[in-house]
């Protein structure tokens, strides 16, 4: 074996089942998940890392500021690929654009409301290719998808997994279809997938027959899962931590708040910190909340049951008390309406490893959230409600403390979920006739 | 006077009559043409910007890599302060994280249709805090009217503009009312002004109407106007050519090419172009390639009678030949569907003196730009298609030349424009039943 065979041997990322411990090949495995029923996770070889600490400190900011013609220099994701897939060449990467979004103070009306006096802040993922934090994980999983030399895609989703995965299956020249339950979706969410190119099919059952149609087509024909157990989307979602650490200079915030659906976020929020800590590139990691609707309240309703309970024997007795939620609640956040998250293991590893905390909100606080925060020009998802109203109960219950940093992730834009305003026609004043005189007179001036 | 008070005075932008050179004081104007009928432009005092150029262009690439505590480094437009409004000091400068967006490859689909082999390139400013462009222009004007000690905020639009002043009204805390004529918008524009805390109002007449009372309210109630006219906003739009600038190592592209409506892109571009050349950022300008639809081409239409005039000559024979159009015709870019351009005479000065063109495309070949880009996964507003589809023909009639590096100026994200993608309930394709054999067979495996 040549020097340059075993060094791409050597740094070649694997699967590791994060149960067992057994080892899978990250380009060879297609169903993820670990024959003992374990999730696997993406393992590099870091060795030099802490070495190239100051190196690519400045390489991440030289990306930042430009020389856009290769995929590091314009992804706010592969800016970070030594961190994220450092084998991946730079012709292999495949990418939108996706990370490059704002990272913006919150405005006075949220503010007062959460309370505390916090240093609050939100990463605007939402402002990016497809509209959603999922242009993270999609960037990576489908280069990884493209060296392993897949030949069609598949999602079953409705909403912005799917827009996700018809936009990056459209730039890797794949075929995607799209697995949809009868009657289950608005027109809304299928003109991404659709104006993407992707195929969408009516399955006349539920969503559960498109999982197991989907499971078929990855294991009798080839098909690629754009599903949320596909680990390589995780390595793209710690983008958000790389980025927030690059912002605020290499220092963590105290708090990161996120929505938990299926649990992509926290899981690699808490991945991402690890390595920097590990790392030597922040000296203090930060604190993970995770946070869910009451309508869908899975994690935090077994959190209850464990939080007086000392960290080191919190993994396991959650284990215990943790139930699936089988009669889930209406709720404007359909994004996170997810009765038993996927990665729920990987989700309470990491809050637990970040000493976080759990919390829920109520659907009317959701609404109220997502409505207030357009009315300081910013205007997210419901889901994003979810983190705005869960961090307000922690604020109340003092778990997040006065004056105390906090990261608000922001999931989606508020343009896919215009629903959540309730904007009607009622909302518009009519005007007796078409003088200033009028006009005037019903503005007060 | 003090020596703070002289440099201060010194460093006041003012207003300038671009036909007869009559000043006004930026802070206190508030009907924006002069009183011979011309436009106004913003003049700063850029005396020693020569001297900081390559202090600056350090400065740009600090703040793009980060140090976001202060506006200028988590705004893509502030970022560039000292170019665009020198005098502005931090503390004045409204954002909500504007500029922040990614310039991308055109993909394959695109790039094959529109021709030539270019090294085509996107800005896609629709990814930004409303959706579209306008933001750009709204930091920048509304931190001049929050200087300016304005009351309140008004405009007249159903759609981007709308959404941009209600959006940063909200975070300079002004109330602001939209204008709408009777019936002409649908439920989706308004939910944004709504959702950001604007007052809209129905007038019972046309669009005519709604601008007379808004120029009533202006005069006679000190109310600010948020329109096209208001030339702080181009201002804050001169960041699409600093952005490509630093983006590309300060060595501009051959061509922009962009969409005309009312000319903030064209004029903006081609007065940030002349500001670097002045002061020797970049050595060489770009052309500006106009762009619009035959339902709506004042512009493109003036410019097939003076192409082929020596340049010297082209803007004095264009006032002769020019015709607003009043016949507009149907169009799916509604946002640019424009009979008499505000900013024409600063439009067709910026295309003549970059040595640029105007081009227009058919409607067919805009929907297909417009659909074709999202093959790419990138789904642009109907205006981009604009740009796409008159850079095709412009490439057609070998005024691009084969291989040039172009950038797309993308003005909305198609999220705000899902109609431009006619998808509908046809483009789903139902399963007969839920078995595997099934949809493999629909899919051809």
């Amino acid at each position: 074996m040549s020097a340059t065979a075993l060094a791409e041997k050597l740094a070649r990322p694997t699967l590791r089942c994060i149960e067992c411990g057994n080892v899978q090949d990250l380009y060879r495995e297609r169903k993820f998940r670990c024959v003992c029923g374990g999730l696997f996770e993406v393992v590099h070889n870091h060795e030099n890392l802490s070495l190239l600490r100051q190196f690519l400190e400045s390489q991440f900011q030289r990306r930042a500021a430009g020389f856009i013609e290769s995929p590091p220099g314009r992804s706010g994701v592969w800016r970070f690929y030594e961190l994220i897939m450092p084998e991946m060449r730079s012709d292999e990467m495949i990418t939108l654009g996706e990370g490059i979004v704002p990272i913006v103070r919150a405005g006075p009306h949220i503010s007062r409301w959460v309370g505390g006096d916090l240093d609050l802040w939100l990463i605007l993922e939402g402002q990016g290719p497809t509209g959603s934090f999922k242009d993270f994980g999609g960037a990576v999983m489908m280069s990884v998808a493209k060296k392993a030399g897949v030949s069609a895609v598949a999602c079953a989703s409705t909403g912005d997994t799917s827009a996700m995965t018809a936009a990056y299956s459209a730039v890797a020249n794949f075929p995607c279809v799209v697995l949809l339950p009868q009657g289950k979706y608005t027109a809304v969410q299928l003109t991404q997938a659709v104006a993407y190119g992707a195929r969408v099919i009516d399955i006349p059952g539920t969503f559960d027959d498109c999982m197991r149609v989907m499971s078929d087509l990855v294991e009798h024909h080839g098909v690629y899962p754009a599903n949320s157990l596909n680990p390589s989307r995780i390595e793209g979602h710690q983008a958000t931590v790389f980025l927030i650490a690059q912002a605020f200079n290499w220092i963590l915030p105290e708090w990161f708040a996120v929505p938990v659906g299926n649990g992509s976020n926290s899981s690699s929020i808490g991945k991402g910190m690890r390595l920097l800590l590990e790392h030597g590139f922040v000296q203090k990691g930060a604190r993970i909340l995770g946070c869910q609707s009451e309508a869908a309240n899975p994690l935090a309703a077994s959190w209850q049951k464990i939080r007086d309970i000392p960290n080191e024997q919190k993994l396991s007795c959650w284990r215990n008390v943790y139930r699936r939620r089988i009669d889930l609640g209406e709720t404007v956040a359909t994004a996170a309406r997810i009765g038993d998250p996927v990665s729920r293991e990987k989700v309470m590893r990491e809050i637990v490893a970040s000493n976080g905390a759990v919390t829920q909100a109520d659907e009317g606080s959701i609404v109220h959230a997502t409505q207030l925060s357009a009315r300081d020009g910013i205007m997210v998802c419901p889901q994003t409600g979810i983190a705005l109203a869960g961090l307000r109960e922690a604020v109340a219950r003092n778990v997040v403390k006065k004056g105390e940093r906090v990261v608000v992730v922001s999931t989606a834009t508020g343009l896919k979920f215009p629903e959540a305003y309730g904007v009607n026609a009622n909302a518009i004043e009519k005007a007796a006739d078409v003088s200033t005189k009028t006009v005037a007179k019903m503005l007060g001036l």
